[in-house]
């Protein structure tokens, strides 16, 4: 995992480092959700938007369990959406801290089908949110700033 | 781990168990949720409704991913709302089916707050939800008929 | 219909009935909802959990205009789906205040469904819901503390 | 209760209204529901549109149970919103078929606002709901074609 | 364009008149809607209540644009649905003022409903609503008391 | 605006562009929203996820009204959430095709943001989203196969 973390020499890297793991695990986000008629389209397969607002949602929570500061979404990369998700399934968002700036951290949200009578799950979607962390006055701040305990 | 699977041999139950207690792990259901306005009442709290609304679906979806076959609410049992859930927190909903019968399923949900700019969280809610697996004729049929794999 | 008014002498509490009586009929609260693909699952059937919320919400409201002071659910007991309550009908929920004790008091309610275009209802879901009545300090304050009018 | 039923002879009449007048009570719909931040507008009052679409779905119910029959939304009258309806109270919808046409009804809906913690109620919006009774190939048909049982 | 604008003198009529139409041009609110299995009833057409709840929210849109107060609804006029709006098709709501008084407006919203996969459109409903410009003690002030720039 | 037309030769393109900035004016798609309690985050601004799932909606309707034909969503691209949008404003949305491929074509979104009570507006918020056309066997086909008429 590449975590460029700045402004911090090399020993302290180091601890810093298994301390991020550390926090980056305790804050991954998961989110299960069953794809039925209120949220599908006339192809009966789940809104993009939807899942866009949903992949939001998850990666805003990952970025705010891991600085425990107010976030706000800055930007979203592209996402593809390779696979259309069928009604009747069920899907798994899983968002994970994967980039620490000074004051930004970047999220990766997965979105996974399964099928509901079967094993197996596949990737169907996968994108990249940016958050910037903010202090009392709305500045941006240290996402480090907060110790983790 | 309570786990009466009926109808089973000695020798066969010890490996069967093994079995089931992969199958319960790879069927635990997460959700998080951010508590906001849209869904808080007039004391700024998560709408008791809208907890039993979103602990009957994590519930399902770990009954469904247990079995791999179609599953319906029977029952809920007593739910206990020991904690008011604040707007502005996080909440995780985490589902696990804890008891296998013949052809029904018992799935414990607990739902833990957060503090978003703490460490920490407390159980704020538990419930236990009965499920019936059916057959493609809508009849009760055996839990575990669809092998694992 | 049993309600066991507590700290109340026997020539009070005759009294006190009628008035009861008369507060719970008053407080009777009925919704009527028609059966969508916005609130069915892929079994063309009303969500349990949309269910439990609309129970939830009715029985709410019961206590709130049976007491006229703040509630909160504090738990909910045993909740059997009967019968699955099919896309395209109608249901009502009606929710009564059926016991009252000296800071809580429990409401029942049913669902019951109709087909649109015949005569006839049955009922398909029935809970029990329990409230506690707060003052301004969210302490647990007695339920007819408030006169009715 | 002024019931115009088309093309009668006075003695039909009067057993038919007395039939009426029972299907009229039978078919009343009531709805009450909490006014919450998640409808209401900046002001904390009940958006209108809210209020429309409650309105339509109540009368809509009222219709079908009246005639049994499928109904579509013809027109709505002009309806006048008297009073706000603030962010804390709770309303209640009643709908009630109040003259029966040839293949038509009116339908009229009135919400009445009670405070939470206070008795008492008062009417802030009426209004009149038209529908039309169609048979299975889409064509209006007559609106007592059902007997009522 | 029929504008009655109360209370001006000849001269300074056709000065405002033409401020008016610009302000009313600027005003002129569009919105675009899938219609999808979330809003549509068991006939698979849009609900009559959403497009209501739909028509006051363009309305009131139109309105606060063209007067820059705050604006309450006050009435609906009469509306006709003449034509059911099928799932799968798309639908554009106008909302235009077609008439400005002293203190209160009058804003049209038409729907108009396309196929996806054919050019083309046809009007399926039409309604107006009429809206009270507030001052900042909830008065009823003029709606033209705003300079527009 | 940058329109590569693939595998036209000179004299058509130029009539085609004509056609093409025709169709793409006619299939420009304006959304206006108010900004309320139930689509806002407790920084009391709108969810980073509910103004990308407005966009997608969006983009998808201005490419399906351009092509007429089945649109599914490839992916969006980098989004920049420049400003915040505050509860209590309005905000339109403008989707317009920029670019059209061989079976595939670009959307961008803007989203603007007015005061409810001032002139002017300024952009928040801009995207571009891609959508691919296909035939009736869900493969793709010429984005411009559907004459326009």
């Amino acid at each position: 995992m590449n975590l460029p973390v700045i402004n911090d020499t090399g020993r302290f890297v180091f601890c810093r480092i298994m301390n991020l793991e550390e926090r980056i695990k305790l804050s991954e986000t998961r989110v299960f959700k069953t794809v039925f008629p209120n949220n599908t389209n006339h192809y009966d397969t789940l809104f993009g938007g939807t899942a866009l607002s949903m992949m939001d949602e998850v990666a805003f929570i990952a970025a705010t369990r891991f600085t425990r500061l107010r976030c706000v979404t800055v930007s979203s990369d592209r996402i593809d959406f390779t696979h259309p998700i069928p009604a009747g399934t069920i899907i798994e968002l899983v968002g994970t801290v994967v980039e620490v700036g000074n004051t930004s951290m970047k999220v990766r949200v997965d979105i996974f089908v399964e099928q509901m009578y079967e094993q197996g799950r596949e990737k169907a979607v996968s994108g990249l949110f940016t958050f910037v962390a903010l202090d009392e006055h709305n500045k941006p701040t240290k996402v480090l700033s907060k110790e983790s305990n």
